[in-house]
């Protein structure tokens, strides 16, 4: 309830020989998004920021694009049968007029009725739902401050160090600005619990900046930036295919592989200069 | 169309100076499964193995469990307006007799209507739902073994050099043999692959075998070597406290941070022994 980490028992083997040890893991447990008090999905996280989440996840999905949309955010009392709390359960009042979505939410991105289904019709769902483009986007990041964000975002992480189990994903100003970082056991859930802040804030669109994320790029973790209004999404590891093809659909510059001073930039290239950084020295190739 | 990878000019930074190459990314495309016709889910996946996918998702989703309860699996003719097929509509149609699941086949394993939503009731759940149990099964698998499998599963799988994109899934017998490698932009459907491959061989449940995985071992992962009755689950990366809870309720035997000759026995230990490999001589560290 609420535990970001756990304390567990474990059998640690090292070179043949086994011992007892305590380890610290990641927690991971189910949380229920409720709209107006009726169930939408239910998603596996790390408990922590679960607001946030509640408020990404509907930024995400093209359910709400601003701080006004949502009237109000609140765990669900007494969600069990002695009338405790597990803190497992948002429900989400959407403001008057809003509409509430219906039937299944991801067919808004991965299927149309004219066409079969495929990947051209998840890109041009996405360009569809999104409330703001961000091809005319005029940022420009450095590939000094772009080397430097793998780490800046590790030292971030409150939990990582400690499990091993957790994503991070932080947002970044062309300045070199950590603005927020949020962890979840799911990278989606922690891109979901950054742009939810940014939401609540009355933050969206996100233009200007870059979001950093700790593993690959999907399908996924682009529409979420394009759903933020995000110009630049890097990543530590390998971007897929559809979202390349996504990102060079909507202007988005995608960077993936991104460790020390290398690192490969699929789209969007007019964003990523070479000049070197302005005030700090450039980190070390890690 | 049934591309497992995808070529791309990208923009490649090293130290400070870029230059243009082409890369190669992993493929990423919907796929819908329909149930005797009618749409159950979609799932962005890897083309490839595409009817192991839709079988395997169907016995982690406790609708089958066994190749007798599967009449057909097709692809969907005409899938677009144009009449081609794009390969990414899969239908399943069920054995006479076998029920159709109602309503959101996530919350048989996430909610139960007794008890609010929390961890435990997702694990009493995947206890509930499962056509066997693990807790009896009486396999052992030595260190020196467990210790080359992540490198066995990098060598057997084809596409993750070129991409560095894929995720792997391997079954393994106590005696070294790897039995078959699934790969997937998404974990999920990677161990989905391997399952599905199991079912339509008639080889569930898959007693005596171990399932390595080459990144985070999650509550999702645990459910679905729960569900097709592996009783060894290895994973290259952490584990989630409620892989944890779920393996030590069932009887699981739960690895995590298996590199080289280190690991972490986190659950069902006596599965695990420390003798030296009868054969082949143990791996060098990674």
């Amino acid at each position: 309830m609420g535990r970001v980490t756990v304390r567990e028992r474990i059998w640690r083997i090292r070179d043949g020989a086994g011992s007892e040890r305590v380890d610290t893991l990641v927690a991971e447990e189910p949380m229920e998004i409720r709209l107006n008090g009726r169930p939408l999905t239910v998603t596996m996280r790390t408990p922590g920021h679960d607001f946030d989440l509640a408020a990404g996840f509907l930024v995400s999905e093209g359910v709400v694009s601003s701080a006004g949309q949502i009237a109000a955010i609140r765990y669900c009392a007494g969600a069990t049968d002695d009338g405790s709390n597990t803190y497992n359960v948002v429900d989400v009042s959407l403001a008057a007029g809003v509409a509430v979505p219906e039937g299944s939410l991801e067919r808004n991105f991965y299927t149309t009725s004219s066409c079969g289904l495929c990947g051209k019709a998840s890109l041009e769902a996405v360009t569809t739902v999104a409330h703001w483009t961000v091809a005319e986007d005029t940022a420009r990041f450095g590939v000094p401050l772009l080397s430097r964000m793998p780490d800046r975002l590790r030292e971030a992480q409150r939990v990582f160090d400690r499990t091993g189990g957790l994503h991070a994903a932080g947002l970044f100003t062309p300045e070199g600005d950590l603005l927020a970082v949020r962890e979840d056991v799911g990278r989606h859930n922690a891109v979901d619990k950054l742009v939810g802040w940014a939401a609540r804030q009355g933050r969206l669109p996100l233009r200007g900046t870059a979001l950093m994320v700790s593993g690959r790029a999907s399908f996924e973790l682009a529409q979420k930036a394009l759903m933020a209004g995000i110009p630049v999404l890097a990543a530590v590891s390998a971007p897929s295919s559809l979202a390349v093809d996504l990102a060079a659909d909507s202007g988005l510059t995608l960077v993936g592989f991104l460790r020390g001073a290398s690192m490969n930039v699929y789209t969007g290239r007019q964003r990523v200069t070479l000049e070197t950084a302005p005030t700090a020295p450039m980190a070390a190739p890690g």
